[in-house]
């Protein structure tokens, strides 16, 4: 619905710009979302980017700059006037403004931070120093806190105040003198009750929370869980450092996808945007598992090389060895990506394997006989030669199937229990395994059968 | 740091549950999220569940209730009494009630919606007609409205008497009088505003809104988009109808990227969780996929068939076969599987296919020049026999890299321009192509070089 519009809107500010429409586009952009205008920044060229950045309002420019892709943000810091930066940065709220510095060489990040408020600098150079994909690294400074002894009314007051600056005023942290975490209050809960209630009588103290160093996937899973709106971060003497809103879950939860779309398929995790990367990273990121898996083929290989003279007595077999290879890989990636999921939503847990096992088992045996039983009708119908060969390649079919199933079902699990990630045994490392396998029940089938 | 505590809890309670220990288990109950409970009913076998269930106070059964898994659900539902049963299904919110009653049997929906006060029953059976998947079976009707002559004070007095049967008052909607949507107000803009301002001057007119019948990708791409906690939903006739809320979406967003898994896997969609999922059922949406791939493979097999003479006289060609076919397979799904991992979160559009055509030919003469160099010098140490043989190899392992990796980029985005889902351009279908294609290229060289 919304991509149609983007796609019209770009040619027609292309248009626009190559007309030096300046007045035009200014009308049309002040008109725009914040999140449209980055979006089509996104498919525009750096140089038009500069142009129509400049064309924004000051305030409306920081806006846009927050929903930049770092790439953009890089192209439009450098030709910007430095006041405009400053402002910008200082606009930002503050889990934006690290998300950015993040991304940007050391040398400029120094330089931006002694433009910032001074009681600001100690912070952001505490924020920068938390480990990648942290809840520290994640959260925001900006909450809103109370005082337990408050009324409703000198909550809701305080929180008047004060709420410009805050990134969510809808859940209240209720802090000690020590900054120690004491409750929360939902505003909802605020807007509900009496005037003159105390804040300690509605607060909840049971609250779910989370420490700097949690790895973001459990967080993510924690708000997947309780239906969280927002979750506070405390330090390890547990005072409250911070909060965690929902908006940047959702993109955790897609970055946490696509890290395991990228190992799934035999590639190093990464965060950027695929337009955004460059080649060599591109290919650092894919060769290494290519040069595993190419060794690893090399062991399959050494299995025909062991049954050369045989197969050199019926070459015929050698048609077969794709559609085999193909099937069980196939089958294999299929359990193998079922119970990758299964363990990454909770739904599989460690203990479960033997249930996994056994409906791989019994899901197996169908589809292996119905696979084996069709190939050989198609064998029959089409194929012609010894039945002996028809045979060896349909019972390998069936086993090859059953053997992938169970090898698929049971390795991610086998990765979870030595704490590997399961994603990395996905297809790639399980059509390469079963590969050998089936290779070698082929020949010892034909082995026994027909040589 | 929450699994650890569910794997604790589970043997816990169940040596509570062998020793009848019910007072404590009463106890143990009222201490925990309703969320955790549900976990730990997930975990166990339908009979102890039914029993922990009746130990719950009706409340938080009601609450359980809603979080539990719908196999869960169906357990409990079949051996509680029916009173107990009228009661949880009235505490439900509206969507959750949906929910539940789209996984059960219609003759039990319909005694059920019996019991429903009759101002919702229509309601209800209007709902349970929304096409799966689209933005009307996900909303909710427990939104709040406001009238746009309303002052904040009256807003605020509003919200605070109809708050407690509403799903968020975070966002309000002013309505006109024929229900068609006017503006937003969040609760946040209210407590910020003086109490005799009007409604109509602080509200937004310009909303972010979807249709009933839109589909769940579309809406939770909004709520990515435009950082939403919720979304109005309006009729054909612009009437607004429900809203749908973020914690709805993060579920939409989990739900999407398995069914992308699974069918980059090669099989069909599915949001049943695995454990819970019959074995033919499981079966089912395997093997049809499983049958095309393994048709398609006997292709590969007949180009293997078509040179059975010349490969006779150099049967050792044979052992490289795997090795070609898995690395190609995997260049291929490597590429596949950005592209269509880009296309799906928007990074790509398909205006962009020469760019990604462009990169992927780069990054496959890197990686292919790298592979077949590796390859070359271990067939240089560790092979023996003919240059020519080793010369064939790699610079078919060279072309394999390079023309898969050209196939896996453009196929996704072929896909999108053909409205059909990138995600059925993933790995098995790639590896099935270029099997077919690397084997004709070793041939054709083999054929010129050796033969």
């Amino acid at each position: 619905m919304e991509e149609v519009r983007i796609e019209e809107l770009t040619p027609l500010i292309l248009q626009m710009l190559r007309d030096k429409n300046f007045k035009g586009l200014k009308d049309e952009l002040s008109a725009l979302y914040p999140m449209d205008i980055a979006e089509v920044f996104d498919e525009l060229e750096p140089e038009d980017c500069v142009i129509l950045f400049r064309l924004l309002q000051k305030d409306k420019a920081a806006e846009v700059f927050s929903y930049l892709s770092p790439q953009r943000q890089k192209d439009i810091v450098g030709a910007i006037h430095v006041s405009l930066l400053n402002y910008i940065f200082n606009e930002l709220y503050f889990d934006d403004k690290i998300d950015f510095l993040e991304d940007m060489p050391a040398n400029f990040v120094k330089k931006l931070i002694a433009t910032a408020p001074p009681e600001e600098r100690g912070l952001i150079n505490q924020f920068l120093n938390y480990p990648e994909n942290s809840a520290g690294s994640l959260m925001t400074i900006e909450f809103t806190d109370l005082n337990k002894n408050m009324t409703v009314k000198e909550a809701l007051a305080h929180i008047k105040q004060t709420a410009v600056d805050k990134e969510t005023i809808y859940t209240c942290y209720v802090l000690d003198d020590t900054r120690r975490l004491e409750g929360i209050v939902s505003l909802r809960r605020l807007v509900l009750s009496d005037e003159d209630q105390i804040i300690s009588d509605i607060m909840t103290k049971d609250v779910v929370l989370c420490g700097t160093n949690d790895d973001q996937e459990q967080v993510a899973d924690l708000f997947k869980k309780y239906d969280l709106m927002a979750i506070p971060v405390v330090d390890s003497e547990q005072r409250l450092v911070g909060i965690i809103t929902i908006d940047d879950i959702v993109d955790v939860i897609e970055q946490e996808n696509t890290e395991d779309f990228l190992k799934m398929a035999a590639m190093a995790p990464s965060d950027d945007a695929y337009l955004d990367t460059g080649v060599f990273t591109l290919a650092k990121q894919r060769i290494p598992w290519l040069l595993i898996l190419m060794i690893s083929a090399t062991f399959t290989g050494a299995i025909i090389g062991y049954y050369e003279n045989l197969l050199s007595t019926a070459v015929v077999l050698t048609a077969f060895i794709p559609m085999l290879m193909d099937s069980g890989g196939n089958a294999g990636n299929q359990s193998s990506t079922l119970v990758i999921r299964g363990i990454a939503l909770g739904e599989i847990s460690l203990r479960e394997w033997p249930k996994v096992m056994w409906k791989e088992f019994r899901v197996s045996l169908i589809a292996g006989a119905i696979l084996a039983t069709v190939n050989f009708l198609r064998m029959m119908v089409f194929g012609n030669g010894d039945f002996m060969i028809k045979f060896t390649v349909c019972i390998t079919l069936f086993f090859a199937v059953v053997i992938a199933k169970l090898i698929g079902g049971l390795l991610p699990i086998a990765a979870k229990a030595l704490k590997l990630d399961p994603a990395i045994m996905a297809g790639p490392f399980i059509t390469t395994l079963v590969d050998a396998i089936v290779l070698f029940i082929y020949f010892s089938i034909a082995n026994v059968l027909i040589f």
